[in-house]
């Protein structure tokens, strides 16, 4: 069998590629490890910033996040006792949305199925071939079959353990990596939110975030030793712990209640570089990881997407290619402006086992220079709403 | 014999802040442990903020600084072969002025001399004594004469490693403390600078700065091991190392001679809490060091007698010690930022040994969102021409 693009991978990135591409006439095959089912068990978090929501609009699915979306005008940085607030619509002229990334990845879905477009599922084996041709294609398994598609291009949107990385050679293959010595624990109740923005706490104890799915879904976060077992935290303890990192007044109004879903996340910022070899792409985690702080992953991953999208447009639409030969020096630019925010929010707030009393006293400064500094604050809401494609 | 306030320390501080204080005829002693000449043959950059221009106007000294100072609007910031300008005028309506601490150590002398204030020179064996009673005062020794002055307030304007920091006990003193892992190698020569403005330089074989002191005296760094001696550098490799750390348009034009002086320095975040114990006052280096990275020393001492000067005023004018009673937190505030800004300015432009691929990578990310991005380069800015006092 032919496609135009293989997708690789059925995540958010995929998915929302394949449906911009599908709008414009082009067509792609979404290559699915998983079943739908198991992609939309994974729960992960969803600060949406406005260039997402614009190609979820232009993908035609972006109806239910509008109606069920939240819109946070702002967020909230507690720190030494003590709270303040940045306007991202007072500073930036724009909001972000919260809306779980579970539910893009089902709106998505959703249109895929009601166009009729094509997702492998439980494919196994998957082999990129040929890439560095004009003929690639992709071979893989289902159901004990070998299968083989035939393409023009082949998006990696399989994520950080993916084949699409893997198969780029070591010879070309640059990879940077910090990993953080820490993890967040993090929770799921149904309770309402503590409070109707996010609230990122830098606390003697360690980093808390309040955040939240809907009016009665809360998503809490504290910092956890990486040693840590989810087990090890009861219900009780976490709260505690939560607690005792947050402002007084807000703790004295958190409700707590039984946890649905308990879990550790461990930290890492990671790049390879190219994002492109020959007419493979890498979108998304299969390129990039960020710290959760500041939410950058899905956005990035949508900020790669709308790059490579253009430049598929313009190489079908146009017959130009330019678009798709400056795909990774592009996408690369704005991965490594998120890498930098995202590294340097995690570092405002975490603490870190090896920090001296002045770099805790540079942690300060920086959070004191945040909140005094009115510049300091629009740099700040311009990366956390997002930075221009 | 007793005065007002007694000065330890006949550095730029020191002076600016007896000068001040005569003005409002609150009088003051100096006691400096060298000579006049010393002092005035110490060799220090110079990049005066507005709030110290303000505060050499407000001392009636500020007319040989006005005539023969340099108004920079601006800097230029060379990274990766290309150079970025940051327009301080248009960012913040407020330019730098470039003129030698020496200068206006020299302007304050003179002042003080034309006033016939005291300055008692290569005193000796400084002591502090009943800081914390309602009567302090000073004893030192002065050609072999042990002496004492009695005051109601005793300013530690002494620098580093002088007595007033070391009279804090330790009990009460809190010391933070930053080391960098290498020095500044830097020579003054009798050449035309190389550009209008001062050129602050990343590259791969480490940081340089192109600055100057007049038309023909300019004063050029390079970033080099602790370990080196200034003899161990020729003036031909001095140059050769320069240049290659310079944009090819920079290095090209840059006019190279014999060099006047040359010295190696090392780079010391430091900074002491509280910066008042009873009567007695830290002013500048006695309570706080920075790396020379972006020319805040002078002008973070500049700040310290900004609050002490006007706490002083307001308790002897109006009777009232809320100014001195929050001098040190006042300061304090102000102290941290400064340090804040040339502790990351310093981390944006240096090599260090141990830099990984990635927070290489973090460099170049915070170094092209300066410039590309119009709030972080005004954050930048207003940084550097001089956060409000």
């Amino acid at each position: 069998m032919r496609t135009q693009v293989v997708i690789i991978g059925g995540g958010p990135s995929g998915l929302l590629l394949g449906q911009l591409l599908h709008r414009r006439g082009i067509e792609a095959v979404v290559l699915e490890r998983k079943t739908r089912e198991y992609v939309l068990g994974r729960i992960r978090a969803g600060v949406l910033e406005t260039g997402l929501v614009g190609l979820m609009e232009e993908a035609g699915v972006a109806e239910r996040l509008h109606r069920d979306g939240f819109v946070h005008d702002g967020t909230r940085i507690a720190a030494g006792g003590e709270m303040f607030h940045i306007d991202f619509r007072a500073l930036t002229g724009t909001p972000v949305i919260v809306y779980g990334q579970t539910e893009v990845t089902r709106d998505l879905y959703d249109a895929r199925e009601a166009v009729g477009a094509r997702t492998e599922f439980e494919v196994d084996h998957v082999l990129i071939h040929d890439a560095e041709s004009d003929r690639p294609y992709v071979t893989f398994e289902q159901n004990g079959q070998q299968k083989r598609i035939d393409c023009d291009f082949i998006a990696g949107c399989d994520g950080s353990h993916g084949v699409s990385r893997q198969s780029i050679p070591l010879t070309i293959r640059r990879e940077y990596e910090k990993t953080y010595p820490f993890g967040w624990l993090g929770v799921l109740s149904h309770t309402p939110p503590v409070d109707d923005e996010l609230i990122y706490a830098n606390s003697e104890r360690g980093f808390a975030l309040c955040s939240m799915r809907n009016r009665n879904l809360s998503r809490y976060y504290v910092q956890c030793a990486l040693s840590d077992h989810p087990e090890d935290w009861t219900d009780a303890a976490f709260w505690q712990e939560l607690k005792r990192r947050l402002p007084r007044e807000v703790a004295e109004r958190l409700v707590t209640g039984p946890t649905i879903e308990k879990s550790i996340a461990p930290l890492r910022s990671f790049v390879t570089e190219p994002m492109r070899w020959g007419r493979l792409f890498l979108c998304g985690d299969a390129a990039h990881i960020v710290p959760p702080t500041g939410a950058k992953g899905l956005n990035t991953a949508a900020s790669d997407v709308h790059y490579l999208y253009n430049g598929l447009r313009q190489y079908y639409e146009e017959a130009d290619s330019e678009g798709i030969d400056r795909y990774s020096e592009r996408a690369l630019a704005r991965v490594w402006k998120a890498e930098r925010f995202s590294w340097w929010f995690s570092g405002l707030l975490h603490r870190y086992p090896d920090q001296s009393p002045f770099d805790l006293k540079m942690q300060q400064a920086d959070l004191a220079f945040l909140r005094d500094n009115q510049a300091q604050q629009r740099a700040f809401a311009e990366n956390y709403v997002g930075l221009p494609y």
